[in-house]
């Protein structure tokens, strides 16, 4: 039994997430669909990639990683599909693939060729994509499906930049509890700090200066930062939603400065 | 492996569609169920119509659509099944079949006379529905489970006006994408157009006077109107809210003027 | 196949629900994942409980019922699981299985003591908890994750305070549709009552003095009370938010007094 996970801005209000169950079953009636989330912001391909990158490592090798996000039909749109860790993920070419990627490279990429059925011209989520998308599940290979390609649309996401004495990133993700996601992640962090003390500082006049294990290692409504589930620094308050509090947005930057050893 | 689909009102903070679910598996283990959407308006009929009439095409042969709105329990209550274009739709007498079967006619109709259990007389959908639903979607025969009947609730919905020149139709459905859905189906708007130039007519002065293809059409933030997934004429704005933006609000009249052929 | 079930308060819109199936995936690949609410307010154990303890009747024997509500991990943080009433239940330590058990005892509870992979220290749910759900509904004891144990924490939640004349008890749910659900349960009001007529009184002024049976059995807009689903006494108002309508909250004061027979 294949497994197909969904990541779309198409809520559950309406009908779109239901036919695309409904295209996908009737095509491959065992396969397991997994919704990853239907509450993507409205053709947010950043979100998207955030959520993909940090959810597909929990499921199994094959799992095909269907990617309903800004796939609007368009003159000369193209939709891909590659191979990467051992998964599968679909897409259009909007760009999402290459921030899922980040600095690596697909293992195999192809540009779907599949006829499609110009019913469902205005739907290519329910039709070429998840045509792509059952085929892969069912065991199919990419080269059955388009041809290779080495060009995906590339989106630039921005990296923390850093010397020997600090990083400045920015904030990249901020979840449903509030918690404020950085793009540093821990193996930066580490590679920079050699075991010395440091500030984290944001906002204008806002410092936190010790690496916390857990949320609850703090009192409730004090703030903390860690390396939580994501792998990246983190800015939280303890029971309480950060980014609200601190006042902290998306993009916002985020400094850390390492101190002199004594 | 039968497929049982899911409309309800139910919402996803109450035990509610868990309980539906836990008796659907309870009474059939193997069954594939669908969410179509927990998310209808509380007791919106014409809403569940609409999501489920644009669902159930996508959905295999004989797939059981299992639709929870305004099922309350009250003297004199009835529950229904039909067939209708290979597959079964199940749902309380409150004019829901006559809205999804349009000026069509089911295969078959019947009244559910299954046995109720009194325990669960609150919640006829998890009980005397979902027996009903079991039963169609492990093979059973709607004969097994009622008498046929002809006479279910009748709901007027409106269809458009038109003549020679023009049609006048409404507002029939809001998408979450703000996506502005009207009554006037692609066949009325060819069979009046006869190849002529037209005017859609809304609010006071809006006007357009072009038909798209695709949403990408125009430049972002630009109206425009196309025949989407629906099948229906509808009026969006490029990556924008078009209800919001447009003022457009369920029912408002929409009016299309054809040109006379210079 | 088993079935394990999921209760968070991890919503859609991050990937944390997501980890959690394909965690669960990974390790029980035919496993059937119910997800009975991910909508759970944030930390509210007592709203979980409440949702858990009205859905689990409706599942199969066996069910294993994961509740991912305030298990962050901290400095002594224990993870549990208990068999009760044929089904199991899998949460953290945090008072939610004495709510779940209210007067009764588990048939087993066990603290779990597999060991966990410090990777993924920062998500519990996704590690260990998934490692005993699934040990469970692969048939497996729980004897073997973890050993027994007879002091959960208990959390007090206040019963009704009864004399041969009244019952005083408070809203202890209010549901998505406004309903109003006491914890006064069906069994505690017909044992007072005996017979005799009642008058309910909330807020100030508020009286009902007729026991419905169906929500629509008084006038659109028009109050009533009932025991419904949930079994508990319930303040309705037919298709009208009753919490909104009455000003009804959580904990607030609900009591009824028995009149004398004549």
């Amino acid at each position: 039994m294949g497994v197909i996970t969904l990541t779309t801005d198409l809520g559950h209000r309406d009908f779109y997430q239901a036919a695309l169950k409904g295209s996908i079953i009737s095509q491959l009636p065992d396969v397991r669909i997994v919704d990853i989330s239907h509450d993507i912001p409205s053709f947010s391909i950043q979100h998207a990639a955030f959520v993909i990158n940090n959810a597909y490592p929990y499921f199994p090798k094959r799992t095909v990683h269907l990617i309903g996000v800004d796939t609007v039909f368009q003159e000369g749109a193209r939709y891909l599909a590659m191979a990467y860790k051992g998964q599968f993920f679909v897409g259009a070419d909007n760009g999402i693939l290459s921030i899922i990627l980040g600095e690596d490279r697909a293992d195999e990429m192809v540009e779907i060729n599949i006829m499609q059925d110009l019913r469902y011209l205005h739907f290519p989520l329910a039709d070429i994509m998840t045509k792509a998308a059952c085929h892969i599940a069912n065991g199919g290979r990419l080269s059955g499906i388009g041809m290779p390609i080495n060009n995906a649309m590339q989106k630039v996401t921005f990296q923390p930049v850093y010397n020997q004495n600090s990083i400045k990133g920015h904030v990249s993700y901020i979840d449903s509890f509030g918690n404020v996601i950085s793009n540093i992640s821990k193996e930066l962090f580490n590679k920079v700090q050699e075991g010395r003390e440091f500030i984290l500082r944001f906002k204008r006049n806002e410092t936190i200066s010790k690496m916390s294990w857990h949320y609850n290692e703090v009192s409730e409504g004090e703030k903390l930062c860690l390396f939580g589930i994501s792998n990246f620094l983190e800015i939280a308050i303890n029971k309480g939603h950060a980014a609200q509090l601190l006042g902290l947005h998306q993009d916002e930057t985020i400094l850390i400065e390492f101190l002199d050893k004594r």
